[in-house]
């Protein structure tokens, strides 16, 4: 029987031979005592690459994202955010219940942003009664919206009003990459109109573990202190480090591939193509549990995230052929 | 000059002279001792009249709503609501702060249950990932939506639901009182519908204090230590409970007046008066500040929801000829 | 049979005729919005009292006492105290469970304060590795000390250390009018040895409800959000405060009063009177649970502190037959 | 000149060629999705290693230590240990800051457990007033207790009370490794007298990262979900739990060596050699600050404990050679 091709998450891939190598010579020091040169190295390169001061590296996507929402907000006051957020949905309700933070959302259109949505629910700060807004959260690509890109439009209008109004952005980017890679838009641009950002490695760029929280350098000393209380505080994380360095040179360069992979098996399936912005497709109006079921029992993996939806992710350990055979089973499947 | 007509919020009220009286005679103990004969024959008295076993005097709607939602959701879990309820808006995000509990919503249309809309967003318990909806909060008669009366049927509905989805029901009730006064729907039918609910008598009813939350007796039990713990235990507060006891007698019955005065000004202002379904009259499309500055100006104070939206609240201090004078004031302001 | 003698707390205590005229006559309005005069006046007089610029009204000395507490240390961040003390003893980790504080404690001489034992033990802020002290609470008297006042030489060394140090000091004032009386220190020095203190008026002074916190102005103002997040915010009460006003009129000139019953009961019991330093006795070495049986079968409550200890509290509602009465009954039980 | 000697923490350590080597040809999987086939080796060993029925990977200790008590205490009950446990002192104050858990402790002699000096402490569950004691928290090896060792009898007669108690016993066994090799009593001995306990793999044994929380199999279910809301959910993470399985074949039985070289360095050092336990020296009664410089001036780093007081720790990267060298550094510093 061929190999399983699984695409329940880009989280799934395996270190590469070359980046198990550079793990292995991953040159390290204690990172609690703030002395690990490869740490320091990809805090660097991922605090320039997203034109912040200072970044740090942390042990996932939803302490990136919890920290980062930290830094903007107190205890008792509220992030906005859209209702399918990986912050408020996938997070554990984390932001509550370790920072007593609390959250406000709307509906979104499938995840996608519009800042006036948002600003219209936004709540004054200087008001005895009020839970006051101190920051918005916003995703990009947005997981549950099928790996949708934001508008850059959107982003804008949404910076500049925060700026007057005095609300701080916080993105969570755990695959900016891939929306840079669709769009163009340089990372730094994304970086410009948010006060915090939290970037994955470990999704679209295939490593192991990884994550880093990029803001000013203040608030990242801040965050350092949060990271330890939080237990996240590790030491020769190096060797984490030297995996992500790794695929800033070796796999953000081909997550192109990755979004022409899901646009071909969006073709192939019946997909409207127009909806598949990056490395997701997504199957709806189907019988999610049995199509799940059967297509595990060919050979395919993919993800189940209502009765009626399925979720398809490319990634790394996904070749053309992978993709192929995904797409005569789940044809099939579908064809019934 | 005359007296102002304060209509900014229907817990401006004065005890009455008889109220008054009631309190300096009442005959109390040490409640956190659970001693108060008075404060112990309200409890009983609001229980049974929402048909719960049991309830718990507490100093504040905050501190009812915040307790009820604690006991039906964990640190983490989340409580789903409307996006302008009291317990996201006027709580001062406690619901995060103090008990670590995440709250998500949507934005309704003006506060009014749709079922179906909360039910959409529901989260399953039994997964990894996902924080968990634990319960939904309902806001009956809705402060914000400018003293709505939630729909029977959807009540009905979303507790129906609840039922087989294991998904908890609390009701903030700081209201109810109007709710039932203008639907007819008995108390105990409103109570039936939800696990835990929270009733003022420090607004309509029109006593200077006092909460009380009801549910069944064994989480009336857990919210004795948790009132406990927020500092609301309070000793002879029978002087407070005796003020709770009267206003049932003397208060409740009375209701239907405040609401008879809002559709009286409703008219006079030109508001549609089918918006006006218990005390409360909302301005809108008009300049707030403006208004509200030139109101007090003539002795009618007014409450600013927004830039552009004013509430005004009929209550135990504005009798008819007050409501006249304001009628009269505020016509004449609109009318320019 | 005789009146019961309720000699477990002074908490216990009825407020009396004069009281209740003063809380039946009592100017009020809406202290949510600030404009209760008869909460302003106590809050003033509270305030100069202690020689602080401002001051809060709270619903208990619990509430009183973490917020104060939350109000010079932050989250994370560690209150140092006795481990006999009321903040860590009786107010159900609210410190923690609330406010997310950290606290440490020491085992001191029976809660007497020894102010290099807790100097020791306090650790830097400035370091990435060590919870940091942020505060240091001190109770006085101390309830669980049998009502001991804290030594001035003690206070004063503590003080004068913490403002190099930039640590903040707490006083758990809850019974601060017992040491005053008893020391003759005024409460002005008290309150100047503090960077914020719970007062409470419903102990020793004799009202049913009300502890107030003073502090300064800017933090009095965060306080206010705070004590509206936890549920404390209430509306026309200073039908509570108008009680507080009148026991510093009548009540707060009479403790001496209780200390000299307080006095004379330990004489009768065989207790050495120089442990008597305030409106407690301690019974040690003693089978609890039977002489507080016992006794209550005679009409004699008392407050087991543990297996071995009772504690006998003078207080208002019991005056010298009173005392005598309890004597009798006492001195028998403990004679076999 | 000759590399430097780090003595200052056995967390310090980088992996060896044969570590690099075994991360190198892990064999990984998505570790969130419970697919990871060395974290599971690793856990299922280190659970039977200790007796307990399971085990769950953190990326930190102080992140075993706070999610192992947060499984045996709720919010606002509290955890009682030496004032000097890593858990209240170097864990940023995350018991209380992210679970709400409240912490009381005594001043013990150097950190070494007297089971009835804590006992006497405990507060009862059933009581509306106090503060619960949910467990006591034990540290062995104790680190600012100089590396000692719990007598096993104290171990045993708290874990004996603990059972009729219903207070629950955590074990901060950060370098239990250490205790076993210098006690040779057996790492299931030390697990059978707790109901949790964290275990690191980066102190003595020399990973780059590592910790396991071993408890029963209901619990660590708990604990996945814990670790996840806090962050601590990695992907791919068996490249880090093959160093740690590397571990306990080539490091574990090597400890002994570290604690010849402290009783080595101890001797040279005028240190009295029963006060070295395992792998720690503390020099006491210096001037610190002026001993750290000098000493790294000449190649040699410490640790500060305090102003007086220094810490030396052997560790898999300090041979026998470097131990001499620091040995000649520290005693020239020492004798002038």
């Amino acid at each position: 029987m061929a190999e399983l091709v699984d695409l329940r998450s880009d989280t799934v891939t395996r270190p590469t031979a070359g980046m198990r190598r550079a793990m292995a010579e991953a040159e390290v020091g204690d990172d609690v005592y703030v002395e690990d040169p490869t740490v320091r190295a990809l805090e660097e390169r991922t605090a320039a690459l997203f034109g912040h001061e200072a970044a740090l590296f942390v042990p996932s996507g939803t302490m990136g994202n919890q920290i980062g929402m930290r830094l903007v907000c107190e205890p008792g006051q509220e992030v906005l955010c859209d209702a399918d957020a990986h912050v408020v949905t996938y997070e554990m309700g984390a932001a509550a219940a370790i920072f007593g933070i609390s959250t406000r959302t709307v509906v979104s259109s499938g995840g996608r942003l519009d800042a006036g949505q948002l600003i219209e629910q936004v709540r004054p700060k200087d008001n005895w009664h009020l839970t006051a807004t101190a920051a918005i959260a916003v995703e990009n690509s947005h997981n549950r919206g099928g790996g949708l890109v934001q508008p850059l439009d959107q982003l804008q209008a949404l910076w500049d009003w925060s700026r007057q109004a005095d609300v701080a952005v916080h993105l969570d980017g755990a695959r900016i990459w891939n929306a840079h890679a669709s769009s163009g838009v340089p990372l730094s641009t994304y970086g410009g109109l948010a006060d915090t950002a939290s970037v994955c490695f470990s999704k679209g760029l295939g490593t192991p573990v990884g994550s880093v929280l990029v803001a000013s350098a203040e608030r990242i000393a801040t965050a350092r202190l949060w990271r330890k209380r939080l237990g996240g505080g590790m030491r020769q994380v190096g060797v984490l480090a030297a995996a992500c360095l790794y695929a800033l040179d070796h796999h953000l360069p081909r997550l192109g591939e990755d979004h022409e992979h899901a646009r071909l098996l969006a073709k192939r399936l019946g997909v409207d193509p127009s909806t598949v912005e990056t490395n997701m497709v997504v199957l709806e109006g189907i019988e999610a549990p049995l199509v799940a079921e059967a297509a595990k029992a060919r050979g395919v993996l993919v993800s189940q995230v209502s009765a009626s939806r399925i979720r398809l992710v490319m990634h790394l350990d996904v070749d053309r052929a992978a993709v192929e055979r995904a797409a005569d089973v789940l044809a099939e499947l579908l064809d019934r």
